[in-house]
């Protein structure tokens, strides 16, 4: 592997991807015409819709990954992985959240990562086109993009489960002892979202959501989220408490005493 | 009661409405600092988070009104009903979907309705500042005012509960047999989104959503409703398929056999 490199020039390349893949996706959203059902068009119950934008996209960004930073490999949800020559490698989800895309929804988001030799996120952006919201964070900082300027963001200051907003994509998805640990979170919080996939994680960023946690995701769901939660001042473990796989189950909060209380709960139902 | 009166000047005057309620809530939306909770500090499972920002938004609309339709009564969440001398009402929801609110998320809506001497709600705007979408409905029309223009909406052409996406705002607030009703749309439909409010019926009236069923509703949450998703040319009736009260129980459809395909379960959980 190579020694790390300096990732600014990284941070202005990852929005420029974000822009490709907006670009790739904006005439497809709210006007879905291929809508593909990854599980078999008999499983209604599994359904996983994909679009022709996702994959638009995720080639955009896979273009000019191959024109401005040949050496970096590239692992996303639509096409093969690429080799890495630098160490560095690119996780691209262009739309995170298809299920409120083909809703009409402005909670999807498009994920982009770069995590280092070591494995690391080190670069994460959680991009919302609709609202105009992109979250950008690095070791060390996050900021909030939108039309109208550019913020730095922080975690809430929320010390109790009990005051807590919290957030899940999906309660049915969980498996039994996930269940009944998301159970007790829910009946201690003060308010549970669901359907937001990665736009809870950049709430938590920007302190108006306190806690999210999530099981079965996978590395581009997880890589980007890192990055920007961490650089918002925010945890990201596994639900042990341990530094997060990249994929599996993740919790995100605002702060050490709000992940200690929700871990009692999550720790029965770690992998 | 008066003679009906031209709907053109409210539907102008509505817009207007939607425009002060937001000069009102924009300075709060994710700089929380009043969040009270009516029922009670202690009860964290009923919170029910309301803010300056739907105060002041109320008012601001009840002023206009009052300066405006002296004669028309006024029917809001935050403060008693004032009288009507012209028979027509309008109906106000500052913040519809406060949790979404607190938790700094882009789907909460402004409601506001007019509702004719005869009961029936003849225009509706479901407003949502934050992504600049403004739903209007009257009696034979539906549009979608953004930014950058103003269109026609109309809901899908969904015939198939199965093939349909679904929405309801907490699957834990039902009744047992509301549940059950519940779980049965679930299990029949291709995708189901939780957490939306008022949001989902506008995304029927737009065509990403199909179905939407809730209950529990106040008055000024149903009234805004029901001309945005008739005048999009989808249905709305309670959960015998009659037509719906200002409250309880209501069920939106984009067509007649999706309506159908529900109500074989809605009616019997029906009140």
């Amino acid at each position: 592997m190579t020694q790390s490199r300096s990732l600014e020039p990284d941070l202005v390349f990852a929005a420029r991807l974000a822009d490709a893949a907006w670009a790739a996706i904006r005439v497809h959203f709210r006007q879905l015409d291929g809508v593909d059902d990854k599980s078999g068009a008999g499983d209604t119950a599994a359904f996983d819709p994909v679009t022709e934008a996702d994959r638009a996209a995720e080639a955009a960004m896979r273009d000019l990954v191959a024109a401005e930073r040949p050496g970096d490999g590239v692992t996303g949800e639509e096409f093969d992985d690429t080799p890495s020559s630098t160490g560095y490698r690119w996780y691209f989800d262009p739309i995170d959240g298809t299920r409120a895309f083909v809703a009409g929804l402005p909670v999807w988001t498009t994920l982009i990562a770069l995590v280092d030799p070591d494995g690391v996120p080190v670069i994460g952006v959680i991009d919302q086109p609709v609202v105009g919201e992109r979250y950008l964070g690095w070791p060390g900082g996050a900021r909030l993009d939108t039309h109208t300027g550019s913020h730095p963001i922080r975690v809430s200051d929320c010390e109790d489960l009990r005051r807590a907003t919290i957030a899940t994509t999906d309660p049915f998805i969980f498996t039994p002892s996930e269940q009944g640990a998301w159970n007790h979170l829910r009946a201690t919080a003060r308010i549970t979202r669901y359907g937001l996939d990665a736009y809870g994680y950049a709430r938590v960023a920007a302190g108006t959501i306190d806690l999210v946690a999530e099981s079965g995701l996978k590395s581009w769901d997880v890589a980007a989220l890192i990055p920007v939660v961490r650089g918002a001042g925010g945890l990201a473990t596994d639900w042990r408490g341990n530094t997060p796989k990249l994929g599996g189950q993740i919790v995100c909060t605002s702060s050490q005493a709000v992940l200690d209380q929700a871990l009692l709960a999550l720790k029965r139902a770690a992998d």
